[in-house]
């Protein structure tokens, strides 16, 4: 079996995910891991952050096919735009971040790369740039034309997944119609077989309103939409929970037995998982042809270079994407 | 100083409130308790459990100055409206489970008590009977004539606040006003001080939206409601954080510095709570000018005679209720 080779791309260069990078090659990877940035901005980091990384150059002519030893790591080198101001954004630079992603990506679906980590990138300048951003997972979904991706967090046992992501909270109700929780129920069930190796996954799911609506007395949308549509694709087999009150089921008698969470929004699912999981959650994303994690900060710009930064978020990103690649063959 | 009396309503009769205080009834109190119920009741329920209670009837014109013996209960009997059939609703005892609370609620109001602990109500039957009922909190409201109350749930470590509470997620943007905003935060800060004893409370307050709006491109009431009325109110000398994305809120980091967060709605706020503290979490009514707690679980019709339950709530809303009464001298 050839070893799986895999990208790690940090993100925006004036924030910690160059850190990020030098400091997890202190530690072997079990596979061969490739950071795709620049080669000069993580010499300059070291620098600043006082650390010895031994910085191997690979292209891909000639891709290496098994781990860097611990305290090295692989680099494709990517060119920047400007020189990098530790901490300071600098739309310059916005076309090198969307070109390490694009890279990562494209050696994704040519298999090259057995799946991506992400490092935090910062959207405000990407735009200011002058191009349209969204986000890593939008433009992931673009680059592989994918029409519905679905975001799940996940830490130690427990598994979140939304149906609706960055939205205005009075937005929310509208955007919760059978077909999108059809098309996010779908890809959470096949994604948590193919991907995550779960044969027949239990799957509970969030209502939309407090108390998952108290029988109409506090809105409609379980009665008029989840209940239907949840019961539609029952009957095709999945083992499907709900709509049950938010409050309710983030409790040990419900997660024990579960092997995700259905949210119907970014505020009802995350604090918890983000409470359970401080500094050790990870990103996925679902439906796409390639296997994507990321981890689940920000990019930190007040914190890089100071060496004050934990990779634990990273380490999990990192494993669950191997865990992914075992599972996905 | 003389003892404080507490007056516990077992809530709804065929659920597992009368249980929950013959179980309670092993372990003496530190304060006189008195149920406020059918002695008939809870002498059947007490066969039913198989456990040996003596109950020590109590009347207004002699209240008990010391707690009742380990073994024991004081209770003010109150009469059923039909006899009581255990795990089945009767609109029957409709009538009865109010005069429970009115009788607490007008003993505090007199004096005769310095607070109440409620035991769950089934809101669904009641108003089957043909009687108007909101729920314990609104009717308490109403007895004391009290126009604006906050509900907030603590387990130990954290205590969260909710500026709305019972109303479809649709309806929440709307009803999140500078006014209610206000209001529900003057009454968390001055009882955080009275009732609680915290000479400056330090608040942590949620945005609505996810990533509190993200700079107004998740929307814009973080920048046009919440930050104009939490900068007034700051001048005041009030202690309030954010509004702060709730997912980056419910962390060590936030939460180790607060004495309470303040959630714009149900779904944002109480997840993180129960998880927290699952089993284990009491419900406080802020605003009222009596002292109410209550357990956070339902009626759990299904358990009622079974003595599969856990007293833990309620034990944490006994000694809640204990705590804000030496403060609130």
């Amino acid at each position: 079996m050839k070893p799986k080779r895999f990208a790690l791309t940090p993100g925006e260069p004036a924030g910690i995910g160059p850190d990020l990078c030098l400091l997890l090659a202190s530690q072997a990877q079990p596979h061969p891991l490739i950071a795709i940035t620049s080669r000069d901005l993580l010499l300059e980091r070291a620098a600043q952050l006082g650390v010895a990384v031994d910085l191997l150059s690979v292209t891909p002519d000639a891709w290496p096919d098994s781990p860097a030893p611990a305290g090295s790591l692989y680099v494709w080198d990517t060119p920047l735009g400007a020189p990098v101001v530790t901490g300071q954004l600098d739309t310059a630079n916005a076309a090198f971040v969307l070109e390490t992603l694009t890279r990562a990506g494209q050696g994704c679906l040519d298999g090259a790369f057995a799946g991506m980590i992400t490092a935090p990138v910062h959207k405000g300048v990407i735009n200011e740039s002058g191009i349209p951003f969204s986000g890593h997972t939008e433009f992931l979904a673009d680059l592989t034309q994918t029409a519905q991706v679905v975001m799940m967090l996940a830490t130690r046992g427990l598994r979140v997944a939304l149906v609706t992501t960055h939205l205005p909270l009075r937005d929310i109700a509208d955007a919760v119609t059978p077909q999108r929780l059809e098309r996010v129920t779908r890809i959470l069930h096949a994604d948590l077989r193919e991907k995550f190796g779960i044969a027949q996954p239990r799957i509970l799911v969030c209502g939309l309103n407090p108390h998952a609506g108290e029988g109409g007395h506090l809105g409609r949308e379980e009665i008029d939409i989840i209940e239907p549509t949840l019961e539609r694709l029952r009957s095709e087999g999945m083992d499907l929970h709900g709509p049950l009150p938010a409050d309710t089921l983030f409790t040990p008698k419900y997660l024990e037995h579960c092997d995700a969470v259905l949210a119907m929004y970014h505020d009802q699912g995350l604090p918890v998982l983000k409470y359970k999981g401080f500094g050790a959650a990870v990103n996925v994303t679902l439906g796409l042809p390639i296997i994507r994690t990321s981890v689940d900060h920000g990019t930190a710009l007040d914190l890089a270079g100071s060496g004050k930064i934990d990779t634990g978020s990273l380490q999990v990103a990192l494993e669950t994407a191997y865990q992914m690649a075992e599972t996905h063959l």
